[in-house]
């Protein structure tokens, strides 16, 4: 790995250096992994105030962290720096532009400048990459797919034909981009009959997709994915979904068919989308949230998703249900004593319970 | 694409025109994205009302849609009228019927007529295809594997040794079958010990299971999917299930091991269902719900799976407790002061507050 | 198949032989599933009550089963003596140690003795490969992976670069290890902004990992999986993860970045861990579980995560809310006629209803 001196790296983060600038700083590592040829960042006040326990030869910090006697960066924005800083000590590895002569390309493929194609990767008819793109081993593109400038691929990825991808896409290991919609109907006997799925599928410019997802072509029409969003390992998206751009997609959410979602959304981990649902811009949903309606916007978690204020509340309850039982019970006696005390008051002795109490079969 | 004229359309699918026979169709699409050279299909009287919209040349209704002066193809089934639509003006595409010359063959694999085997597959001993099976690139076939006519294996799939797979069954890309089922026992000091699972999967006839989805080897015995089952993206399946015939199992659904569904089932998505527990025919299980007992019949919803009717009642109290608390706490103060208005009005004045009031610790 | 007489069986498994030593097996099964030549093991007194149905030729029995007048071993621990039988009945099959033609090696890569590599595998620049490893067909390792001796990666694995795994791993197909972990941020338009991952990821050995999971890489430092856990199907580990030895993880289980897990943990399916929680040792979280803070010990289940004992009780109580809410309906019925009377007795008629319970609205 190439070292940079603090100097250097003060001036690529626009910072204000506190130390030696001639400083050779060899990596970047977390406070408690760095070692004295290590930079670490900071992020806020109480990570600051912990920095003596790091053997970092130099820090990364907000512009208003207090005073330190070690080598400090200052910075407006610490994650800013952060993501500059990974990108200047780790550079994307150079791979080299050729086509692996165990690659299987089609003779009417169309390959752009600088294509990188990997072993074992079968490019199908009618394919289009763009300038720069690369293709890892073993991933397959199907006929007509079309992929724009400087995507990559990673192995044993599988996408179906007449599938579109943008440019500057990622696509992560094992991930499958156009296979059949789940679009099943019952015969008159009940029996399964599956309604053939036509569409396809497009993909926008910036975006990546984890491992192991599923995106799934439209029944007719297009799936698409807006530029910009991201999405995790392990995701299901239904066919003709459409997401905005700038979403944020958590590993394990399920998408259903025909849901729309806005721009700039957050779903959680393992959240579930209704089929059809439509979910405004700037909605986040939490983990393991189950939405079964439109959301326009705002904040929103459980099952069903409720407004999160309002969850918090009552998931809150929910965990002192034993304790409203009680509650429940000792109300019903002292409303039993009540009637008991009212009646002796006033007619005298009685064998008539005439409450309602016996509603309890609890 | 071919096209075809609204006259051959309408007897392909037993359909009474109205309009003009000789109008040529080019495509289907939705009543939305329909332009003038397509044909569109409205399901129920609801859409028919809004087709006004559509630029679509003709529309395919149901028999009892109002007037409409446009081209109309009048069936009996919509629905039915659109998967046959769909098969006709997109036939699947031909595969030529060859052995890539990159496919890696074992000498004792036993190949049917017509199958193709794509670049990159990887077909091992004892290994049986039927007639027209199709296998794209990079698909692996463990030992003795056998796969019934006319089925299709989309690329990256992976199938274990001595599957046996029905016909026309069609496995979407990075699907594994077989591999072991999670049998884990704990030693005497808590330590993991693998036990070996030695069974087998067997997939029957029309069975379609969709992409990145894990069918496990049976410990002993098999794990077996019936005829007509069809399994969306992402779902687990552990070892010795059983699933029956005709069910549809939505993405990423659970199913632990040694499960029984019956036939005809509906498992909505990232349900989960418990190990050993037993459903009988035509359940219907919905979108996250957790089964952790057996369910003779009807549909079931949330954690833990109640009777659908009882859990829509359930979960729509669930969103209230916050007001149900405040209720309680109202009858609490109700209380306090009925008790201490009849100690006032029979006793006078006393320090002695007998009730059990004090068990509320909110 | 190999046979064993009865006497060798009991001989390997150390246990009390009472029937014929000298009669044949051919195989092992579940009692109902057993034939004539098969052996089948018993793990409780109520399996044994029921073995008079089995057609099995000898069964395994705890030492306390009570009597049998059929070919009976008696052993300490069954669900050991089973795992053993497995192992003698059905070896691991033995595969040629020999790199296919079609394998793609790099030159720099460090081949142990006896390592098998399957057609269309590609192993990249700098990989080290232990004695004795398996690499199926279709895998991919990138640059720098290490992988230990004995260690098998069935088909269709993806290993990004710098990976280290240990001794007797097995990684199960279409599995993803390495990938980018999800670390997204916002910049000040919102728009999302990557955060470049240069992590690794270490895994122990003896551990298992099960089909299409996904074991991110770390942003900085690595992911790390200790001896001897067990990792069911299409489970998500996220950035910087750490999972102590000897744990199991269930199908689908979600495991949010920078999550500790202590050892002997137990996680079911589907349950979801939020990022940065702690998780002691000898946990146990039960299917569907969302864990939202840290857990120092015992089992939890639901969401939120209770106390099993406690969770057990709370949804009893959310199944019965339908009856609480009429509890409560009641009760303020009873209060209202209460109040009625009191003052009816007290101060004759009024219009004055002073109560809070207008605050029911529902």
């Amino acid at each position: 790995m190439k070292g940079y001196s603090l100097g250097e790296i003060a001036a690529h983060l626009h910072g204000e250096l506190q130390g030696d600038p001639g400083l050779t700083i060899m990596g970047v590592q977390t406070s408690l992994e760095a070692g004295p040829e290590d930079i670490t960042v900071v992020f806020d006040a109480k990570a600051f105030a912990r920095i003596g326990e790091s053997k970092a030869a130099a820090i990364i910090a907000p512009m208003k962290a207090g005073e330190l006697n070690r080598n400090v960066i200052r910075v407006a924005n610490p994650r800013k720096a952060f993501v500059e800083l990974l990108s200047l000590f780790y550079p994307k590895a150079e791979r080299p532009a050729a086509i692996h002569p165990q690659a299987i390309v089609a003779a009417t493929a169309n390959i752009g400048e600088g294509v990188s194609i990997g072993g074992g990767a079968f490019i199908a008819e009618g394919v289009t990459l763009g300038a720069g793109v690369e293709i890892y081993p073993n991933v397959y593109l199907g006929e007509g797919c079309a992929i724009g400038e400087g995507s990559e691929i990673f192995p044993n990825v599988t996408v179906y034909p007449g599938t579109r991808i943008g440019k500057r896409v990622r696509i992560h290991s094992g991930t499958v981009i156009g296979s059949d919609g789940f679009g099943i109907m019952r015969d008159a006997s009940a029996a399964t009959v599956k309604i053939p799925q036509v569409g396809a599928v497009e993909i926008d410019d910036d975006v990546e997709i984890g491992a192991n997802c599923c995106i799934d072509r439209a029944t007719l029409g297009a799936t698409r994915i807006k530029a910009g969003t991201k999405i995790d390992n392990l995701v299901q998206i239904g066919h003709n979904v459409e997401i905005g751009n700038h979403c944020c997609i958590v590993a394990q959410v399920g998408i259903s068919g025909s849901v729309k979602i806005g721009k700039y959304c957050d779903l959680a981990g393992q959240a579930g989308i209704n089929d059809h649902v439509n979910i405004g811009d700037g909605v986040r949903v939490g983990a393991q949230t189950g939405v079964i309606r439109d959301l326009e916007s705002g904040a929103w978690i459980g099952y069903p998703a409720m407004p999160r204020v309002e969850a918090l509340r009552v998931y809150s309850l929910l965990t002192r249900l034993p304790e409203l039982h009680r509650h429940i019970q000792t109300l019903e006696k002292r409303c039993d004593d009540l009637e008991e005390q009212l009646r002796g008051f006033v007619d005298g002795p009685s064998l008539d319970h005439g409450s309602s109490k016996n509603d309890d079969e609890s």
